[in-house]
Formats: structure tokens, sequence, C-alpha cells
């Protein structure tokens, strides 16, 4: 029987999604409480990695069962489990998934939110959820500049040298800037992403922003497919993974 | 010279707003702030003393100085020195302020919102940041019975046995109900509170939205004027001080 999860964290406390040598990780958080729960070993495969610190809203995720569990059951247990480990993870829904559907293989679009808090003070109750930036953010000129980005492009430039992925081209579907008040929210979606990606490309963003890029050297950022052009890599914890989709939802 | 500021804070780690014996409290954080910056003893004033666990997003206080600062520079300092000694609290604006201006005695309306999440799910991303109610809420039967409260009233129901208050009575101009998603705000504004005052009207509102009280019962446990009456008293972690308002802004 395979289970389809969807899966809410706080990133502070771990080195990203999956399982690491060297420190805690949501994928073990999560795998520890099902086995807890079923007495069997499983392996919980996510839509994506994400790194060290990032948050996650909807991150959808699957595993195998030896036999039958009501998902509704599974869910609630596996929440208790996490919540008395004090893990900031929590199961939103839990479903039983075809044998064929497969949370990362079978996904087709994945989205991330950045939030940037514009203002001098330090942040308080969002400490460690957000960017905050204290020079003001031009966001008109900033959604100019992501605009460069959207399509099809090689982009090394943005592109962590620890990136595992075959090719360096990839098809930005959406990279929007808006604000609302002292918040500037970046909207990123594709079908799949490079490793450090998007906060490789807010990270130029924000840079455009504060005035001290103009609009066209993104392009020509982008156009180098250099690594050595990256502007700055944006901090993790303003950054969520907010949707995984899948062909027919 | 006196100074007005504005504040934020996460309440997680204080026992509230004012200096007390056995606890850190926000005051006592940002009287040393202050102290360490200019070198001389100061006591600030806010617009409200909030319960241990509840934030601020507008708190205004002032301070007196016996010599000239710049606001700009003061706030600057202000929030290096807190943001140093780890404390998750904020000046958001600082400005000099006429000598009789009070934070607390000039103030003529102070508003709340408290934040509820909806949902099975344990919080993660908020964890401390509101409170989480399991059972699905009728947010139009808790906006409906919250306008039974509006208006000028005997809240001795609604009042914490510390209340210092000198009257029970106290006219509620506004108490707002609605609902995004899975988020259900309400908005309490007044001249002032009762001690408790906002989570113990939330709690009653929070039965009614999960059907173990009727609209009506609201009106009767405001109009039996008894604390036993009271049905549940709504955790500190969902309340947040928005706004104190001022003659003449």
């Amino acid at each position: 029987m395979r289970l389809a999860i969807k899966l809410e964290w706080n990133g502070g406390p771990y080195m990203g999604y999956q399982r690491q040598g060297h420190g805690p990780s949501v994928q073990q958080a999560v795998e520890e409480a099902i086995e807890s729960v079923i007495g069997e070993a499983v392996v919980v495969n996510a839509a994506g990695r994400t790194d060290t610190g990032v948050h996650a809203l909807g991150m959808r995720a699957h595993f195998d069962l030896s036999r039958s569990f009501d998902p509704f059951r599974m869910m609630e247990a596996v929440n208790a489990r996490l919540r008395l480990a004090e893990h900031p993870i929590a199961v939103l829904d839990c479903i039983e998934a075809p044998e064929d559907w497969h949370a990362r293989f079978s996904c087709t679009g994945r989205a991330y939110e950045y939030r940037i808090i514009n203002r001098r003070a330090p942040l308080t109750v969002e400490l460690g959820k957000a960017w905050r930036i204290a020079k003001p953010l031009d966001e008109v000129a900033m959604h100019e500049a992501a605009q460069l980005l959207v399509g099809h492009h090689d982009f090394t430039t943005f592109r962590s040298v620890h990136c595992q992925s075959a090719s360096p081209i990839k098809t930005l579907d959406r990279l929007d800037v808006r604000r609302e008040g002292d918040r500037v929210f970046i909207e990123a979606a594709a079908r799949s992403f490079l490793h450090h990606q998007v906060r490789s490309m807010v990270g130029c963003l924000a840079l455009v922003g504060q005035g001290m890029w103009s609009v066209a050297q993104v392009g020509e950022a982008l156009a180098a497919k250099d690594r050595g052009k990256l502007g700055l890599n944006a901090p993790s914890e303003g950054l969520y993974f907010v949707r995984a989709t899948y062909p027919g939802e």
C-alpha cells in the first residue's frame, strides 16, 4: 500500500529534507515517526530535497507499507509522534496513492515563495522566517529583472557547485515579485530547479532592488553562464517550498 | 527630552511587558538596552502591559532623557543592543514627543488581533504564534456572538481575578471575526481593556465556533457578570497587541 502525504515544516533545525550523515533531517524525523507507528522501516520520498534551513508549506511525499493502514489514522498518529519528539514538522494530508504514483518522479511542477521584510528594524515575531533587508527595495525593478530569467535558459550562473542535476538548462515558468506593505514576496515556479537556483536568483534581484545592480546586469549574469558572476545567494530562512503539482490535479 | 517609540516583540520568552521580580520582561530588556546606549537609568512607559507570552506588533512607549539625543540614532543603537542580547524585540520607530505626551495616559484607543489556525495538523512554522483549533470553526456564528459583546457593558465575566482596573465597565468598540482559508482572525478595539478580557472573549467565541456554546450563551455569560460563567481563556500565544492610538493621529 502506497500512502501520499503533504508535509509542512519549519526548516530552522534541519540540514534540509534529505537524510544526512552529519545532522538532523526532515526525512529522518518523518521516517522515525512512521516507523514508531507501524513497527517497520520505511523510506519517505519527497518531491524536492530543499537546503539547510529552508521551510516547506506543502511538500508532497510518499512511502510504502507492507500492510493496509487507514490514511487518516496514519496522519494523526504520525503528527502525535512528531509533536512528542518536538519536531516542527506536520503531516497536513494523507491519502492512498496508486502504486505508480511517485512524489518525486511523477511531479511536474514545483513552486517556491521567498519572503523579504523590507525595514530597518531587526525581525522579532518573524525571526528566522524571512530575510530582512534594511535598504528600501524597488520591487518594480526587481520584477522587471525577474522577467529576464523566465523561460528556457542555461542557469549555470544560478547553480550551486554541489548541484547534481545532469544539465544546467531549465525552464523557469514564473518569477513574480510583489510588495504588500513592508513585505516583498517572490514566487518562483518551474518543473524543477537547480540546487540553490531560487536563492541565487533572489539574491541578484535583491541587488537590483537596492540599486546596486541594474536590471540589465541580471540578464548579463544569466548570459555569462558563470557562477562567478553571481551577485549574492539569498539566505535560506526566507525560502519556502510551497507546492508540488502532478498530472491530473 | 522625551522620546516616543513603537515596539514589536515575540512574547514567547517574556512574562509580559511590565518588569517582574520573577522573570524576564520586555520592559527590562528595552530599559537595559537604552541604558547601555546613554549611560543613564530610564523608565519606559508603554500604552499597555500585556500578559506572559503575548506578542506586540505596534506597542507605543516613551522615556525621558536628561540630554538631547538624535531619535534615529537612538533607534538604531537600541536595536543593535537588543539584537546582540538576542532579545526578539525591535524598535520600529522613534521620534521626539511633547513633554505632556504619555504613552499610557494619552492613549485613547487600543487594538488587539487574535490569530487562530483552524486545522487538524499541529503548527510548525507558526508554532507559538497562533492558537491551533482542530475542530472546524463556524466563523459566522463567532462573529454574530462577538456583536453581543460590543458596546458599553460590565465585563466582570471576562475579567481576570488579578485585574487592577477600578471598574469592570468598559466600552468595546469593535470585535470582528473573519476567516482567510484555515486562518480565523479576531480583531478587538476599545479605549482600554480589562486584564485577560480579549483572551476571555476569544475563548468563549471559540466555544461558539465549535458548536459547544450557542450564540445566546455568550450574551448570557456577559449578563451574568460572573467569572465562573467564563467558558475558556484562549492561550496567550495567539494574541497580538497591534495598535495604540492617540488624539490628533
